[in-house]
């Protein structure tokens, strides 16, 4: 019994390369957690027409169709009345909504300004769907044989909407079976058509399908059955897959490999530091997004000037000066340094030249050196990586992770 | 004469949550800043059936069709066949595009893997669009009135495609004349609503249209016009927008408030070194992804351990002990003490609670401190942002950005 999920994304933002449709993505996730998939997707602008005629269409093909954005104070969000227009339903000022509204702004001891009002006029024989985060509340239609869900187009707002008030419903709808299940697997250093290869010759339990995706640097391997069992032939097929590709796999499910190298750092209970010159700070920024990376973290270096490497991670005038601050040395430098003046356990160094400009023909753009210091390893690398300065940036940060997850594997294999 | 181009993703990795799309957000933008509109984006699985259908409905109401990924090597890259599929022609192997994906192995000192030459199964009688980045070539199909271009789904090779390919054949078809311009207003600390008021009272330019669109915590202000002299009436709507919202306009057109507060760093002189505590490095790595950064970044402090706020930051124990990490007197210490050290012209600090946890009666959860230090400035303030983590450190951040442009604005008016 597999539900049929669209979800169609209003907003002149999401056609004219302002913004990416982060909101469907967010629907995909909850949806495919949970089993359900969805079917379509589609974005339209802010015209009253365009939206009328998506609306139609996908409530005669779809049997739930997810609405988000539009449903603002301002004078492009269309969509309560779209709505009304294509459903041949009159667009009336809903009590409930506007109690709604109301509250939310007294609530927040604020002032309502006269246009939030609009976000009241709804079509008629709607269900208000409370907004618990913002002004705007979302609303239900049944149409035929279709539900149409529509929620506010900002991301938290659509999110926690989405999670009480569209789940529940799929669920009761579908009488309670996840129609499919799915595993993610998170490859670093790896091809997609590398792991393909390498997967051929194994032999998956029956109806277990492979599938694969790409969230730069990392190739995301999906294995996914349906039916009674499923969950025991896919743990079955992660087994297989697991020892195939082994340590390639950095990461599983929703976790990013900085979630996995956060908890496994936490585990370990040792400390870091970070001495960052090429990817100024990004590897800091992904760990520090996770709540609880003081436990682990003590502190970065953003150090871009010689004389910050000088300073803060005791790399000599000497190393700048003859191997320059690309280089081994100075990443060995930087690492050990750090690691020292700060009394960490484990310190990570990242140098290099991310572009465009600066490279040369010695050392070319994508030239990365990486170090590690520990108290029981000391390692340092370089890499020719290839890419825009943004993906260098990224590579480099992931590999850099990449180390720390590795180490903290070998040093003891603490419970993933 | 307005061209009807729409856009076609094909991916489940697009519909299950693991990526959003930013390649129709990449084409947007691309069409966008050429005066083209984007009337209907659709994402669809790697289902033959689902593709095939949306390309047939696709090709029988638009003008271009831009249709990105599934082209790659492996089995669910379904994209080629299914055009084959939806137009009734044969799949056949095109000899041209099997010596581009053979010249692009040979260029990178590669061996073909064998699934490679899959790639060039392609529909008879299309054009193949060399692909300059990766193994994929795209191709051209026509179809009835419809132009059908196929790009690979990796983000920088679609684009450097979409450039190449795309927009040359929209402005061939469109006599060269973009039938819309659209200035861009990036906003910071006034909310949609209140914008929308303090410009209710203006008299735009005949013709010019306003939109909003919300990049949080930024609002996007859209100026649009079509015809002979838009652009003429934009710069005058530009002119009485400007003298409305005054500073609260951060940025302008593709430029971001990071981009933006690099070019006037760069063009000051000025030395920058960053004390970052909650934002644990974004405001770094948010400066250090525009190239040419090491003009005036010296260097970043990632302290999340009091002991680095002591050490490289110089606040006293005295301070981290009475007034806590997380106080006015202590972003003040954090941001005079680097400034000092670096001797560098210009420090920022931030030091806050970014949640979920750590939040007090005193200091709930988004309390922030923010200071900045110049040798003739000083200034420190606390605020109280609501939001998850990540709203809570993206718009510190922000703010952090938003106080180096303000007080380079007032420190001379270098031209913007």
């Amino acid at each position: 019994m597999d539900l049929d999920i669209a979800v169609l994304a209003i907003g002149d933002e999401l056609l004219n390369g302002e913004l990416a449709d982060t909101n469907t993505a967010a629907i995909g996730q909850l949806l495919n957690a949970r089993g359900y998939r969805l079917r379509e997707s589609r974005a339209v602008p802010d015209e009253e027409p365009a939206i009328v005629a998506a609306l139609r269409e996908l409530a005669g093909r779809h049997e739930v169709v997810a609405v988000t954005g539009g449903l603002g104070p301002t004078r492009d969000d269309l969509t309560a009345r779209a709505a009304a227009q294509a459903f041949g339903r009159p667009l009336v000022l809903n009590d409930e909504a506007l109690a709604l509204i109301r509250a939310f702004f007294r609530d927040q001891g604020l002032e309502m300004e006269p246009r939030n009002e609009k976000q009241a006029l709804l079509p008629q024989k709607c269900t208000v769907l409370p907004n618990p985060l913002g002004t705007a509340p979302g609303f239900l239609l049944r149409e035929g044989r279709c539900r149409l869900l529509f929620f506010p187009g900002v991301p938290v707002e659509m999110q926690a909407m989405a999670e009480i008030e569209l789940l529940p419903r799929l669920e009761a709808l579908s009488g309670g079976q996840p129609p499919q299940c799915e595993r993610m697997l998170k490859i670093f250093g790896l091809s997609e058509p590398r792991i393909e290869s390498l997967l051929a010759g194994l032999t998956m339990p029956e109806g277990v399908r492979v599938g694969f995706g790409v969230d730069f640097p990392l190739v995301h391997l999906k294995l996914r059955a349906r039916g009674e069992d499923a969950e025991e032939r896919l743990d079955q097929a992660e087994v297989i897959t697991q020892r195939r590709l082994g340590e390639f796999i950095v990461a599983r499910g929703r976790e990013t490999l900085a979630q996995t190298v956060a908890r496994l750092l936490t585990a370990s209970g040792l400390s870091l530091s970070l001495a960052e010159s090429c990817t100024g700070g990004l590897v800091a920024a992904w760990l520090t997004d996770i709540p609880g990376a003081s436990a682990f973290l003590d502190r970065g270096a953003v150090t871009y000037s010689n004389q910050a490497k000088n300073d803060w991670l005791g790399v000599s005038k000497r190393i700048l000066h003859e191997q320059g601050a690309v280089s081994e040395t100075c990443a060995r430098a930087m690492a050990t340094g750090l690691r020292q003046s700060t009394r960490t356990d484990l310190c990570v160094a990242i140098t290099g030249i991310a572009g465009p400009d600066g490279g040369t023909e010695e050392k070319p753009v994508g030239t990365v050196f990486i170090a590690l210091s520990a108290n029981d390893a000391e390692q340092a690398k370089g890499y020719r990586f290839s890419g825009t300065r943004e993906q260098i940036r990224k590579l480099s940060a992931c590999m850099a992770l990449e180390w720390i997850r590795r180490y903290l594997i070998e040093r003891g294999r603490p419970k993933t």
